[in-house]
Formats: structure tokens, sequence, C-alpha cells
């Protein structure tokens, strides 16, 4: 099933007409509105996708019958004068089943206002049955189902006692879901004004009013007679009111802004390139072409603006994968009504409030929820501030300040350094930057000054088919050849692995290392700093997870490395040897399929950062969570050792609630087995081995098919690939050798950027690796399109 | 007009009746509700605040009849069965015309309420009248209306042809106010099934849905023997249904609630003990009892919990001042609704969407709304990130660049510095960290190495009712003694200023400091780092502006003092001397009164940092502005040479759609004169000056009187004082010298947060101290509450 686009047309105006309610007039508002296209001799056509009621009286008829020869289309009709989701039911019993999934009902409409688009038709209104949230033939609300088209929308307003809040509401509801409202219609009650209370609300808003008389009553019993005289009056009614000036000035309005609204989209990209000073971006030799420009987004997809639709009758927009999940931050699908309403509820309850000083509940249960999430004894504490770089300053406060004050260290006579891993990437505050070696991100920094020492290690990757852990070159005569696995599940046998020899020359490496960089060199370190699995910004660096757990240990069981003095923690779960920070900010909270990375290592680390999908992909909130003693070394009379760090929107409500909604949402998933499918792709090893595991945490497993893996590893283009997770990370090989300045990927990246007949894709390289990041609702159906893309492109 | 708490009681239920849609039966499922608790041996009572229609019809007579004892009473009666807007102008014609603000209707349901949870009351209901925006006497909805009191809400839902929609509409629309919906309830019809789909809809929300059959049809034509019949079976059908076990199992539930929510307001401040870490905060000494429980807030008040209350029957729950504007953030009041839909509506077009490589609408408006905002020829991109310190970041980065690009230094060979001012700070993440002097908030800072210069500089305050500038001992001898002023517009007339003996001697006292730095010291400055006006977290100190545009002046007129080579600018306009950095993070965007504080010194910075007031008080966004000269720094062919910086949430949509509407609707304000009443108070002097200033960005004023500074600075536990747009700084004796580490101002904070008989006052000091801040949308009435308070505090 291809994604849906959203409708534009340059040719056509599309609008959908929804209600606030049943039995406001749509239809009489949508025949007046076609009755006055079709007298300027343009050309109408109304669309009504499911229609209930008697054949009679269906909405197209009418239209037939009033609308001046407006073009009419029906796609499924329903005796049943009911919600569309009870009549589907009904219609079901008593006829053969038609199931009408909401996919094909969208693309159904898509094609017919396209092939309209590509006739003569210059206006078309697609009307929905009763108010905005009566559910459509599979019981979900019409403002969700429709949403993916994101036409403009055409509300009928109610002019009946109570019509104002049903038609305020209404509103809302289309707001909250990104809807762009660009009319309102009502008729006129003289006695209620709800048009006159209405036309001051919706002015403000700057959106057009336009009220209507009354249209003539129905006879009550009708009979041939009774039923001439109606079709004259109503006759006469369109007649009249469709020249009305009101109208005429508002169909003027409506193709103002459809001619607009393309013309801003056709602008942005200029306006962007003068304006915007974009993050990680060379602007030299770049041009307004270059930049991409999005209407808005559902789901997986954005929705862009199609340039080169300029001439063609083509809809203005299309589908684009969003294959770098914006940054890794996207989980829960663009879009997300669930979450937009937490936002606008937290919005609403307290807008934002001091947190120094203070709680409030969304603050409260995201530190609790997560503390369950993370799952490790040794977190007592959270800590919040706004991104992962200012998570990760935190977190380098806390293990410095915790280091030094065990070993009597005086930070501002002697430099104290971090353990880590080269290619390690922790942010692009300047503190943060230190904790990375010397490279491309930070060595035209005025003020870097990396301070550390950083481990080269050990890859996985697949090549050829094959699952192997390859040793850098420098490193073999220490740690020995590349070894294959059968699995990647086998990779992560860690316990089996820690007596291997692999194990034990890992652990007599790092420990020889350390002895020799203290010792000899006389560097002081304060904290082991690792990003659990996967180096993300570094390049897409799957850590051998044997590597990490060797290096977390070695720190931990050999606290006399780093100082002769006050090395034996007081208590027990205490840190020792160095506090271990986990930098989780792109690997935790389900983007590796587990709720930590940690996990993956079987290490509890002292200190860790979260932020990226704990607002399931909405806005900016980070977490640090760290141990009691940890927090106990910050204790004291002074109030200057405190931990002297926070921001204005510290805790944010917004992002408090919309996290504990999303980390809720994930949780559920999982054990809703909401990735059984994929589990099950993986399980030819995770099934045999799941008898015996203990849970299901066991598991490694990704969104991306193993025998997508198996063939792309074997193309003549790929270096290596892995996936885990919803990541998949794609090596391409380079004659130059890789890296960050690189230009391999660009020709794959150029190739998905085109896409299918269907769909493009928006995907993001790290030098010669070209990786794909889904959210955590992509569906099977979206990812194999993908995969069926990346085939194309690379076999 | 005191505020109006939000209602919470320990001895009484009580809860809002919200209806889907006029007509759903919200009276008779009151009387229900009403009927079962009756018959439980406890006390209920129903509220009607505003009632239409005809009086043998009201609500509040229905529930005398059929209300089983339950106590009724109507706080205002309208005969014409319309809304309570068009009723209340009906009124006025034929009786005698009665105001009823809304700021009484709320103060009449709170006492009303707090008199039964007082007496035997045990369940109250208090019904709305219409659907939940129907329009309050006021015009104002409802919804918005009884906001403040925030009581938990059963919503009666619509069992009618449409009634799906109506009821899910209606519930997003409280729920985007920040209401609690609690329980939902409505009639069974076995043909639309209404109560099937809404009862799994409300379920998965965890919220109870209750269906009960119709009451008996109301007789056509009523006649005395009808009507008795009519009474019997209504009777009957309460009799019935009110024993209903669901109806049992609800009252149960809301109970448990009601308990529940104090419980968990109990509990709150000991579970953030053990879970928070908070920011700028040590942790020894500090008990449960210091953290205040936020359980919601409206506009200028949050609503705290009230532990005192815990034997009495008051409400649980305290409106308490918000004195320091949410840490400085807060602009449009708490529970804005129109940012609430705002930050929704971007939710559900975008979600968060990629940046880099893409544009979308609400980024690109943002650049282009703030660029006019700001005013200042030299900006031409801009950059975003998540907060004032992540901006300045970004600021340092592109200023050091610029200079060193220029000045041919390498600087990861030299240390290259800034210039600022002492006491200055600009954020929490260490290389921002770095541009501040020494200091507590910096010292303990494991990897903190100051970068810079620092200048000790004058004071502007208010002392003993005179406008003083006051020299430091120090440098006496250099700038000259303390001068007075007949106004504080009169401080700020630098073109005036800058002739006097005073701007000679800033200006050659600040040139002769940094030749030595340079030549003698051999000293490099990469940039002129400035918090225009107000040094925030410094300690609040207004800085003499003129010495600020000195400092400016010196180092754009004499680029010679920075480097020997190079130093003369290629184009116009474009920096000289060093790039100037405006931190604006705390007094932009009308934090002081105007779009800009750098319109205070007259002075265009080549960089500029805004972030807090940028969302209104919302979520964390920032924005770092640039001239064209520091962009094309980072232009080169190699990407390593561009500004490699970016958050993932970099522009997130959310936050710029919110962003544009503040700014929006801040400059409404300024445009529609809305501080009009507090610039003419200012006005004495600034009403002369206007007739001969071009524009009214002349103006210095503040929402703080000159009266209350007046008699503030001649009280005896007070140094000084200040006020300038929406801040008010109290500077208070200290016989140990003041600084960050004094208790001076504790003792004025507990009484304010003791504060009066209606509400409470959160406030924050910064050493000796104490400083209040209101948003840009405070009303006078509640100013002038909080100048009451403070003279019987300190007078």
């Amino acid at each position: 099933m291809a994604p849906v686009g959203a409708g534009l047309w340059r040719t056509l105006r599309a609008h959908q007409v929804y209600g606030a309610n049943t039995d406001v007039g749509k239809t009489i508002m949508s025949t007046v509105l076609c009755n006055a296209i079709q007298q300027q001799k343009q050309k109408a056509a109304f669309l009504k996708p499911v229609s209930t009621g008697a054949l009679d009286d269906a909405d197209d008829r009418h239209l037939k019958r009033f609308g001046a020869g407006t073009l009419t289309k029906c796609l499924y009709q329903f005796d049943e004068p009911v919600s569309p989701h009870i009549a589907a039911k009904l219609k079901s019993v008593s006829q053969p089943f038609i199931l009408i999934s909401d996919d094909d009902l969208l693309s159904s409409i898509h094609k017919t206002l396209s092939d309209w688009a590509r006739s003569e038709i210059d206006f078309a209104l697609v009307e929905t049955a009763g108010g905005v949230h009566s559910p459509g033939p599979n019981g979900n609300s019409q403002a969700d189902l429709y949403r993916p088209l994101r036409l403009p929308i055409v509300l009928v307003a109610d002019s009946r006692l109570g019509g104002i809040s049903s038609s305020i509401s209404a509103y809302e509801s289309l707001l909250l879901r990104g809807y762009d409202i660009q009319s309102v219609l009502l008729f006129r009650d003289e006695y209620y004004q709800n048009h006159e209370y209405l036309r001051d609300f919706f002015n403000k808003k700057s959106i057009p009013l336009v009220s209507l008389p009354a249209p003539p009553a129905k006879p009550l019993q009708p009979d041939a007679d009774s039923q001439l005289r109606d079709e004259e009056a109503m006759s006469s009614y369109y007649q009249k009111v469709s020249q009305e000036s009101e109208i005429l000035r508002l169909l003027e309005e409506m193709s103002v802004q459809n001619t607009q609204r393309i013309e801003r989209l056709e602008e942005m990209a200029n306006r962007a390139q003068d304006l915007i000073w974009y993050p990680f971006t060379q602007h030299q030799g770049m041009s307004a072409k270059d930049i991409t420009v999005i209407d808005s987004a559902h789901d997986d997809y954005f929705q862009t603006f199609n340039s080169g639709a300029s001439t063609k009758p083509d809809s203005e927009l299309r589908p684009t994968f969003d294959g770098s999940a914006s940054w890794w931050t996207q989980g829960l699908g663009h879009g997300n009504p669930d979450l937009s309403l937490s936002a606008a509820y937290a919005a609403g309850r307290y807008g934002h409030v001091m947190f120094a000083g203070a709680v409030h509940e969304p603050a409260l249960s995201l530190a609790d929820y997560l503390l369950k999430t993370l799952d490790n004894p040794r977190f007592a504490k959270v800590f919040y501030t706004d991104n992962g770089s200012t998570g990760m300053e935190v977190a380098i406060k806390m293990g410095l300040r915790a280091a030094c004050d065990r070993y009597g260290w005086d930070a501002s006579q002697e430099k104290i350094n971090i353990l880590g891993l080269k290619g390690s990437y922790h942010g692009d505050t300047i503190g943060v930057m230190d904790c990375s070696e010397p490279s491309t991100y930070n060595q035209k920094v005025e003020w870097y000054r990396g301070r550390g020492h950083w481990f080269d290690f050990p890859l996985v990757k697949m090549v050829d088919g094959v699952w192997t852990i390859a040793v850098p070159e420098e490193l073999k005569a220490d740690l020995g050849d590349d070894v294959e696995f059968d699995s990647l599940n086998s990779v992560f046998d860690l316990e089996l692995r820690l007596q291997s020899e692999s194990g034990q020359r890992y652990k007599s490496y790092i420990h020889r290392t350390i002895e020799n960089l203290v010792q000899e060199k006389g560097m002081k370190f304060g904290a082991l700093i690792l990003e659990p699995v996967i180096l993300g910004a570094g390049g897409m660096l799957f850590c051998d997870p044997l590597f990490q757990r060797c290096l977390t240990a070695v720190v931990r069981e050999n606290p006399e490395l780093f100082s002769a003095q006050n090395n034996t923690p007081k208590s027990s779960p205490s840190w020792s040897g160095l506090p271990v920070i986990f930098d989780e900010v792109f690997t935790g909270l389900y983007r590796l399929g587990r709720p930590t990375s940690a996990s993956f290592l079987d290490v509890h680390p002292d200190i860790a950062v979260n932020a990226k999908l704990l607002t399931g992909g909405l806005i900016p909130l980070c977490t640090t969570v760290a141990s009691q003693e940890i927090f106990d070394t910050f204790s004291s009379p002074e109030k200057s050792d405190a931990l002297l760090h926070g921001h204005s929107y510290t805790a944010h409500a917004v992002g408090c609630t919309v996290a504990v909604d999303s980390l809720k949402t994930m949780a559920e998933m999982d054990l809703n087995g909401s990735w059984d499918e994929f589990k099950a792709d993986w399980g030819t090893d995770w099934d045999a081995k799941s008898a015996s595991a203990t849970a299901t945490s066991s598991d490694v497993w990704s969104v991306w098919s193993q025998g997508l893996l198996m063939d792309l590893s074997c193309a003549d283009a790929v270096e290596s690939i892995f996936a885990i997770g919803t990541v998949l990370s794609i090596s391409l090989r380079d004659a130059q050798g890789g890296g960050y300045t690189s230009t391999a990927a660009k020709g794959l990246q150029q190739k998905l950027a085109v896409g299918g007949d269907q769909f493009n894709v928006h995907s993001r390289v790290l030098g010669n690796v070209l990786y794909l990041m889904s959210s955590v609702t992509s569906k099977q159906v979206s990812l194999q399109e993908m995969e069926s893309l990346l085939r194309a492109s690379l076999l």
C-alpha cells in the first residue's frame, strides 16, 4: 500500500467540507458553492466518499439535481441513515461483505481528485459525513482518517441553539490535527445569532465566515405535488443565494488562497536560503533547490513540495519517507493526535511553571516512570534539561565532581580527562565537545580542547552475508583477528564471549592501556563515557558490545588504576574506578528495540542521559539520571557545592507530559507484541534461544529484514551493513577510504531522494555511510516499500 | 479583585457538569447523581451559576422537585432560552442593567462551594449552560471563563445522531484548556449506539463512561393531568436509575478520585524530594516542606497545594502569584488557550520535522518575523537552538571564528578571550560558563576556565527616592563620583550624556584598560559580550547604559586595539574591532517593555540571542541572529569550516509556531496601547519628552508604579530599588555586604510566601536582592494587590 500524498493542485481548488455537527447543512452549502462556480462558467465537482441514508436522500443525488451541472461522485453508499461505522456493519450482514480499508478510501479520493485535476474541473468539494469526529467505515474518526490528505477545510457551522459551542469545538478538533480551516459557512438564525458571535470569533483568526439565509423548509408529508414545490423552492433558493456577493467573494478568496499557498511553497526555499543559518551545513555551494520544502507531515512521511510539478496537473505535494527519523527523534509518527492533545493539555493546565523549589505532576510522573523504564538499581535521581548536549554537560559535571571528590583532586589546578571511544559524539556545546577526540566536528571550534583518551575498537558488521567482528589492523596484535558469527544474537552472547580468548585479550589490552596512560603519561581520569552499542554521529559505528562490556569491567574492577588513594568505594551498589556515564540520547528508549541500550551490555551505568525519543519525537527534553552516591557528592552545607545548573524551561510541563505518554505508549507496544512480526523474522536463531532464555529482553531484532541485510551485504557497492532496532546502516565502498568527508554515499542518497513511483526518501549520510531509521510505529507495508527501493537501488 | 483559587475540598466533592451540546440531558444526569447521593444518606447540592429559559423550566427548579432533598442554588437567572450572552443583553433592555463580571461570577461560585464545604454538604455539582463553548454572560466561552476553578468535569455526552463527534470534540476542547474529565454520562440509544463507541473511546483514556436509559418522553401538550403523569414518570425514573449499580460505582469512583487527588498532592513533595535532582539547588538541609506543589496554573497564578489546610474545610488549593515569571519565561499567562491551540496545531501538522536541508512554515515565518521585530539592519541570518545557553554557545562560536579569521589567529595554539562585564551570566553549559568571571556559579565546575576580562561598572538604582548612578569605590578615580538624575528617562538620554564628562571619562577608562590588557598582558580578544541594561542572574544588576554604550563604541571605533593587522573591516555595515554579541535571552522581547533591550543603548549588535519570552513562556526555543558578514566567515569549500552545531529538535515546529504567535501578540499589545496606563504612570517626564520624541520607542516605563519605588526606596530595610518593564528589583540592606550567599532577602521572601488573605507570592532571591517579575499580560488590579503586599511587608 503506497502512502497517500496530501492534496494540492494548481489546476484544481480542492476542499474538504466538514460539519460542526450532523444536519447543519453541509450538502446545501456545497450545492451553493458548486452552483456559484458553475454560474461563473467554471467546472465544479462534488465527491462524497461515504454516504449513508436512503439513496433518494443521498447527498450526491442532491448535488446532481440542484448543482447546475456539477459533476458528482460517491465512492461508497450505505442505506441506513446512521454513522458509517454502523452502516458498514449492517451492510455486511445483508449484502456481500465489502471491506473498505481506510487506506483504500484515501487512495480512491486522491485518485479521483487527481483525475479531476487532469480534466477540466476547476473546483472540487469532498464532503464528510456527520460531524468532524463521526466515525468512518472502520470506526476511526473522520478527522483522523482523512488527515493524510490535509485538504483545506470548509467548515459548516451550526446555527442552532448550542451551535456556537459545537462549531468552536469542531474547529478546535480540526486545528489540533493540523488542518487549515479556510472558511466557515452557516445559516443565519436571527434569534440565536450564532453567525454574529462566530463571525467575530473567526475573524480574529483571519478566517472568513459567510452566513446565508436558511433554506426553504422541507414539506412534512411529501407527496408528488409538494415534492415539486419543494424542488422549485430549492432551485430558486440556490439561484438566489449562489449569487450573493459574500459567496462570490468567498470563492474568489478560496481561489486566491490556493494560488498563494502554492506561491508560498515556491518561494520558501529561496526565503530560507536568505534567512536561515542551517545546522551542520556548509552554505557555500548550497542553493535554494537543495532545500526540501515540507508542507506538513503524517506518520512516517513528510509532505514535500514537488517543485517539478509546476507545469503538470500533478499534486504539488508528494510523500517523502522520513528516513532519518527527523534526526533520530521520531518515534510515534508525525502529526500524532494523541501527542498533540497531551501537549495541549499540559499547555492548558500549566503553561510552563517554575521547577526549582517546586514540583508538578508531569515532572514527577516522568521521573517515576523513567526510573522504572530504565530498570537500573543504581539510579535514584532525575535531573532535567532541554537536549542531549545539555544533559551530557550535566552528566560530565556529575561524573567529574564525584571522581575529584573521592580522589581528592583539585580540578582547577589539574587537567581531568575522560575515557571514551574513538568516534564518540555527545553534542555541540563546548563542554561535551571536549569529551570527543579531535575530529572534523570540533577541530575548528576555537575553544575546543579535547580532554581524554579514546580507545579504538572492533566493529560489528555484516560482510557478504556473514556477521563479523572486524578488528582494526592496528589492534590485531592485541585483540586478535576478525571473528565470524552465525547470528547477531550470538554477537550479544556476552556471558559466553567474556570467557573466550577475545574476552581475555580485550580486558588485558584495556588494562595495559589505562595503566600506561596514568602511570607513564600521568593522566588523570574523571569518568568513563560510552554510547552503548552504536556510536551515532561518529558514523553509525556498531561497537563490539564485548569491548564496551570489558571496558566497563576493567574500569570498575581496578579502581587502583586511577588513584592509589581512596579508591575503595564506601558502599554498595556504588561506583568504582570511575563513574560510568552512558549517553543513550540516540540509542535509548526503543531506538534499538529495547527500553535501554545498556541492557545489551548487561551493564548498569552510574549516570545515563536520555533525549530524542523521550518525547516520542515532538519537542526537546532531556533527562540525566544518576545514582544516589553521585547525588550525595554535591551535598554539603555550602550552596556553592550544589550542581549549579538549570535552564529556564527545566522540566517544562508540555515536554514531561508528552514524554510520559510516549514512554507508556512504547512500553505498551512492547508488551502487546507490536513488533512480533519483526522479531519473528529475526527469530531463526532467536526462537531457538528463547526457549532457554528467561525473558523477551534477550532478543536482538530489527524492523529491517534479515533477508534485506543478507542480499544488500553482497552488493558490489556495499562494503558492509547492519541493522538493529529501527536503524539500518549501509557502509558503501569508497576508494578514498571513507570518513566524514567521503562522498561515497551521495549516489545512493540521490537515488532514494528521487524515490519510486509513489514516494521519495529523505535520508542522511555520514561520510560513506547511509543510514535509514524508522519510527517505532512504522508499518511493515511501509518498510517493505522502502526495502524494495533499496534493492532496486543497490542490486 | 482577588484571584480565584481552584476548587478542591477534602470535605466536599465538587464537580462541574459540562454538556457535549445543549439539550443532552445535563440536568437529568445531575438529578440522577444527586438522587443517588441523597439516597446514600449523604448531602448533595446543585449550583447553576447562570440559567436561561423560563423560570418553570429552570434547572435548579427541576433539581428541587426531583432531587430528593438536594440543596439547590442559582446565581443568575435569565428568562430567554438563549445563550447567556444574548440573554444578558436582552435582560439589560427590559430590566435594570445588571453587570456580572466574569470575576464576580467565579468568586460567587467559589464562595458558594467554600460555604458548602464548611457546612454538611458532601457532594456538589456546578452545572454549565449549553455546550462547553457556549458563551457566558459576557460572551466568553464557559470553558475559558470557568477555567480558574478547574473543577473536575462530568461530561454529559450526546446520544443523538452526530453525538459521537460532538462529544469527542467537546472533550478535546476541555482537555486543551487543562481540565480533567473525570467521568462521562449519556443516555443509551440502541439505534445510534453512541454509548458503545464512546465507552471504548473513553475507556482507552481511563475515563469511566456510564450510559443510562433515556428518560420518559415529555408530554407534547402539557395539561394538569399529563403534567402529573410526567412528574410521576420522572420520579419513578429517578428512583430506578439512581440505584443502578453503574451509577453507584461511578459515585464511589468520584469519591475515591477526590481523595486520591488530595493524597497525591500530599505525597508529591516527598516523592519529589526522593526522585528529583533540582536545578541550582543545594539539597542538604532541604526538606519536602520546602517544595511547592503546583497543581495547575492560570494567568499570573499557580494553584498550589495548601498543605496547612489539611484539617480545615478550606480549599486545598491556593493562588500563588508567579513572582519570578517562572524563571523569567512567562509572558502571556499560564494556561493560555491560544498558545495551547498553536502548540497543538503545529504538533498535529508536523510533529517535529527535520530541519537541516529542509524548511517548514513555522521556522521560516519566525525567522522573518523575528528579524522585523529586532529591527537591526546588521542582522541577516537566524540560527535555531533550544535554550539560552546553547544559543550563546553558538554566538560565541560565531564571534570567535569571525575575529580569528580576520586577525589570522590560530585558536588551537593561543588563548582567545572575550570582553565582558563583571556579574555577567550566559548559561550553564561549560563553553558559556567560560564567558563569565570566576564566581560562585562556576568556581567548583571542574572544567570551568574563565577566558576573558570583565569590567566592573556603575549601577543605576533608586536610593531614597532619587535615581542615582552609583560608581564603585575602586572606579571613582577613573569614572568620577555618583551622579543623581531627576528621572529614569534622563539616565537613558545617552546622546546628551555621551557629551558629558561621564561619557568622556568612561571612554577613556575603557580605552586605557583594553590597551593595557592587550599590550601589557598580551591578551587576545575575540568578542564583546553584553547583557544590555540588566545583568540578570548575576544579581539583577542595572548597568549604567552609558557605560555599555561607551564600551561598544570604544571597541568598534578602535579596531587597532585588538590587532595591528587586518583591522579595517572590508564593508559596511560590518563588525569592527570585535564582534558585538548581545545576550538578550532575559532582557529582550518586551521583558523590559521594548522589543529589544539593544534599543535602550541605541546600539546594533552583530549577533544577538533571544529565548525565554520567545515562546511567550511555554516551551524552550532559542534564536541566535547574526549579520551577513559573520555568516560569511563560515563560508568555504570545506564542510569542516561550517558552523557544525545543531540539536536534534532544531527549529521544532511547535516552538516556532508558538513563538510567532507570541511575538505577534506582544507586538499587537504594544501597538494597541495595552501598556498605556503603565506608561502614563511613568509619564511625568515621559509625556514632556514624547512631544519632541519621534516615536514611542523612546519611552522607559514599568508595570510597577513610580510611587511604589519612591516609597520602598525610603524603607529602612531597603538599600536601593529599581523597576523597568516587567522587572522590579529590591536590594535589601545586608550587614555582611550582600552577594550571592547573602540571606538578607530571605525575610522578605518569607513574608511574601505567606502572602495576604487572598494569595501567596512565589519569589526568587539573588543574594540580598529580591526581584519580582510579571508577565506582559498582568492586569493592573493584580499588580496593585502585589504592591499593597510589598508596602505591608516593607513599610
